[in-house]
């Protein structure tokens, strides 16, 4: 990516909700949450957007795609067990090389999360609709650009601590439940030369990937996911 | 300090409430807050607790003191530029050769705790008796041995963010308020060899420092900011 | 582990350089590495220790003895691949629960290592005995209590920077090297409930665990390792 | 500033070896090392750079100068302690809202870092000219763009650990010193919503900051260092 070239993002769906023609996923998201994500990503300036789903061959992230891919965006919640082995080392490896990841929701359990955090990412959780703060906590950071001091979202999932990963580098959300829990709900790590962004928002039940600020909080994270220095370290001998 | 040799911690308290006739705080706190915390530390296997306030000569921390100070815990509210910057620099020369500093509360204003920061410590804050949940962030971290998921208090002034810290080394607990704020409330920093832990909890309106659970985190902090390699380091020219 | 019971170590070995009959390993460690670094642990006040080898049954680390071990070691080299991923599951899932991981010299490779850190783990090296310092970094912390400046090492393997790993939440140790390198020779990290360590001196061509120093440091750190609130947190549904 | 206006910079500089007739840095830099740095900046695109020196009134750092300096870069040596206090309070205040900082070289003991940092800044040092390789160690950070694997500099003031500084959140580079000795050459915190940057080179017996690595460090650390979200927290009582 020279600073000129589009920044290229692929926006990664398992697509399960969206093919129950009963689900209310549906409704929400007639071209699917990719769909939605992708569009909105593409109508900002400088990004170029596409998708690749869970039922594509190789889930549509083959070793072309992928080394055209300067950040990822991935989705998951019901069929994490299905994605191939082979797909999540092609992952991790370019993450490590230097790609952007943006891990959404309930891919909090997904295996390339967990792969590159090396934790269990389990947490505690209750589907009843309530509301959500997420209070920012470090405003100064490039994610946040243009928040505001919260986001509020009327009907959540709730996710609550404890959160099982590793501390984050940055926490730049935290969300108040209004049931009683917390939950670290946007936060950075570094793997290699890639930069990976964790943000709570966005069960299919309900439309948070409408939401502006929601959406402005993923636009953010892909600029700053971009590479930086991209390119592979090998194990060496020096003489 | 030796393997076997007590642990020497001072407690330190502005001891301003505890002098009105009219506060509350000497209703809860007739012996002050001060006297509450020591007399509970000194209750502990290993531990010798004495205290210092604030209209003592020298605030209470002479050289004399201070250098037979294992953990000093900070507690002041209304009287922080009453503290003389001799002292505080005292203090901090103190933290940087390897004394722990345990800073509670409302002393999230104190000069000594900025002046280890760096930050300005502000921070949002209601103060109408309401519900605080503070949930453990990290199980594994020797400050919530014994602790549990999580502190109920019924009744607290609130705290919440953005609370201008630097980004802190773990955090072992977040705050739920009912009235829909959240905060880091249990925080450490390493300066020098010195560990340094603020705890949120410790209104003088409230008898938080009566409730098991957060002496058992009090008692915890103090054993972990035990010194460990005392000691200074001096500017140095090698040849 | 109560605070009377001992600390319960496993001193885990590839255990293959100790039976090639040609190799300098065996002069040096005629009782292994792992028997060398067993003896001196087991040697300490309040520490047990056992051994564990590859070519056991399951490695020699069957759930039962993981179950009876509060801190594992871990050293390979050239047959990181025969680790079984059933062990390697096994050992990652009691690391999350609360066991400490000592990870040694060419365990950087290991699979348990990156497993828990999601990165490569890989550096430059060079072998030529040139001779290493290792600079103590955070003199405040308990694995470098008594080591004093540094730690001089007439003849080493080299490793030198880039190490692909997370981000340190502690850094140690930087070492250099007289052929130019530096290195990043004492790093922590938490995985859930359990404390990493990753220290780099032990190459088995030199008799670095008969360094006094070095082994002061592998002591410290198992007990800087030793569970506090061991357990397994579960996704949960709230009601 | 807006996604088109300019990053302005302001390079101060202590201007008094500069003074000194005598003094080979003037051989050096004819236009003082901030005439170098800032004549660099500026010719870069986006950036425009001013000057400002301690000799002039307020230091040449008036409320009205910081209010238009995006990001400020530091460097004294032997006149720390004539720096007033109240412009330390102003920097401190600029930085929290925003402002980026770029402290070089021996301005590790001058006032606006330990202000920030709140540790002594104390280090081991030698200055006989010897060899240092600057290794890159977050090859993915913005600051290190287009740097390589090492900055080599063939005669350097050594600077050696234990370097007193709270642990960075980031650190780009590591230094080897001919002598024997490493140092943590750039270093990044955030401090409110402002980003500080620690970079060794630069002693002023060398033409250190005529090189072109170094001064592509600088380039790159100004843009990294500058605002987002600028703008004051107040304490503020929430009904």
């Amino acid at each position: 990516m020279t600073a000129n070239s589009p920044l290229r993002v692929t926006v990664w769906n398992e697509n399960r909700h969206e093919q129950d023609p009963d689900h209310v996923c549906r409704q929400i998201y007639p071209e699917g949450m990719h769909g939605a994500l992708a569009e909105h990503l593409a109508a900002q300036e400088g990004i170029e957007a596409r998708i690749a789903t869970l039922d594509e061959p190789e889930h549509g992230l083959s070793e072309a795609v992928l080394a055209e891919t300067d950040v990822l965006t991935w989705w998951g919640h019901m069929a994490h067990e299905e994605v191939a082995e082979e797909v999540v080392d092609r992952v991790q490896r370019r993450v490590l090389d230097g790609m952007g990841l943006i891990v959404l929701h309930s891919a909090h359990l997904s295996k390339v999360f967990l792969r590159l955090l090396g934790t269990s990412g389990i947490l505690r959780w209750r589907d009843v609709g309530e509301r959500e703060r997420l209070w920012v906590i470090e405003p100064g950071h490039p994610i946040v650009r243009g928040v505001g001091e919260c986001i509020d979202l009327p009907q959540t999932e709730m996710y609550g601590e404890r959160f099982d990963i590793p501390k984050p580098e940055a926490i730049l959300f935290i969300s108040h439940f209004e049931g009683g829990e917390v939950f670290r709900s946007g936060c950075t790590w570094q793997r290699g030369r890639g930069r990976i962004f964790y943000f709570r928002p966005g069960h299919e039940t309900f439309p948070i990937y409408r939401n502006e600020q929601v959406l402005r909080v993923i636009t953010n994270a892909v600029r700053w996911a971009a590479p930086v220095n991209p390119g592979r370290d090998e194990v060496r001998q020096i003489s």
